[in-house]
């Protein structure tokens, strides 16, 4: 385990961070550095299940913590409090990641590759590209799932020309008919059913800090906001449950109809007024509304970011 | 001046410094990126200037701070305690460094290219070559100069084999003889005659903080280390008055010898422990003489650091 570096993405894992970690391996082996191994923080979505069934490949291996000078790359995140367990004395070797910088510190130097694009997975398309190094279907497949998630088909508004450049040509690589592909895999992230209260407030869920002021946004994608508003009432419990658990002073849990781009999000916590200030909105049954939101880093952490 | 992308170094700039900022005002400018303007956050110093005088060309505009929202790209540091006053509220589109990353954050998704290489010309040079730019002998002479003066004509441990591939490459390209010009220039920094003990400490010193204990280390090269430790008193006296007026615990100030590889430090405070603890040496008369010691960031810091 000591001799192998570490690939992984966030806590709560999505589909850019499995995949992104699994490409990032292959790319690291055809390159010549074998001891690449991706792993995971965390359980697989159904999302990424799809794609895993798809391709008839298993799941990364699952850590829960990392052992000190344990060499890590970091895919998808940088944050510290996003990562894994024991990183604040792991050896970082890298990044690739696609979010803004903060709650990160190296003692060495090291490669870092961020870029402002729609998907990690975009980036490591272009390394691929720059290098000269084949893109095989499987890595293909691999990439375009992480854009189509990132980006929800390219409909987000995080969506670069970098993104669609890469997935059409991923999509002519691999093959595949993208749209179709994509809503195939999209639906499949959506089916809630299954899930427990408690672990719809925790399948995408990022813990942040600001001065001080710990505060969540969690996040699920589905094709009807109505069927999720059902449970509204259990909801609220669990997410009342969490903020006194982890002392936060909000937690947003935003609803997204990924095909009609909009969400409606249930605000609770003692610090609503920043949901309110960002959107100018006044909450409902600690609810609100919000058209032609789909995006919680580009749409949603900027503006309570700045309100907190 | 809001219009404008700043592109900077670190404060008490060094070749790279200075000399990456030109250069990545030129790359960005061949690029279509025309709003770029280098600028500088200190005095130029005499090695430099050298190769200012030898170009013909001017140093980069002095800036002592920027307003909120101003756009800027970050050269050959990332820290925000070696940035611009004012940093914190800027708008930070891209860094580009060979430094450890600590000290910063973004409210926003940015372009981040660190390599733990050298220098930070070897990353602009790796660029100019991976977009196809056309490298002419004034950034060809500029970033060989940053190179030059980072490792030390490629002698520095911090040197590494994109450094000399690089070096080598632009040397073709400028048509110069590296290993002459680079004596030349290197000799040209090393003249700290005319230099008071205040300026000789702040040359180059870089302001650390590790669990708010605050030090510095700062670093000064030259032909003969005898030389420099004449001014001895009076170099203590003024670094026991920065200790007092900046309330640091450690400072370090190291004499490197650039043609033999060695450096001599002097370190005062309260916790000059750290250093006898790094280097499992006693200081006498506060001194030290470090052999094979050169590098700042891979020699000095990382083990200062850990023992404070």
């Amino acid at each position: 385990m000591e001799e192998k570096i570490l690939i992984f993405g966030h806590r709560n894992p999505d589909t850019d961070s499995i995949c992104s970690s699994i490409v990032k391996e292959i790319l690291n082996k055809k390159n010549g550095c074998k001891e690449s191994k991706a792993v995971r923080l965390g359980a697989v979505n159904k999302e990424t299940q799809f794609v895993l069934n798809y391709l008839g490949i298993e799941a990364p291996e699952l850590i829960e913590k990392v052992e000190e000078g344990q060499k890590v790359i970091l895919v998808d995140h940088n944050e510290f409090n996003q990562s894994v367990e024991g990183i604040e004395k792991a050896k970082i070797l890298g990044v690739i990641d696609h979010h803004r910088i903060a709650n990160i510190e190296t003692a060495e130097p090291l490669y870092y590759t961020a870029r402002p694009y729609g998907c990690t997975s975009t980036i490591l398309y272009k390394d691929f590209v720059q290098k000269g190094i084949e893109i095989e279907k499987t890595e293909a497949i691999l990439m375009a799932s992480a854009i189509i998630s990132d980006t929800l088909l390219l409909k987000s508004p995080t969506t670069t020309e970098h993104d669609k450049k890469a997935l059409e040509e991923l999509g002519k690589i691999a093959n595949i008919n993208i749209e179709e592909y994509g809503l195939q895999m999209l639906k499949a992230g959506t089916d809630l059913d299954d899930f427990s209260e408690e672990q719809l407030i925790n399948l995408d869920a990022k813990s942040l800090e600001k001065d001080g002021t710990k505060f969540v946004i969690a996040q699920v994608n589905t094709v009807s906001i109505e069927d999720v508003l059902k449970r509204q009432e259990k909801l609220e419990e669990v997410i009342t449950k969490t903020i006194e658990e982890k002392e936060l002073s909000l937690f947003v849990f935003a609803i997204t109809d990924i095909l009609n781009s909009n969400s409606e999000i249930i605000a609770l916590g003692s610090r609503t007024d920043a949901v309110e200030k960002a959107f100018e909105k006044t909450l409902e049954n600690n609810r609100a509304f919000l058209s032609g939101v789909v995006s919680r880093k580009k749409q949603l952490l900027p503006v309570i970011d700045k309100n907190i």
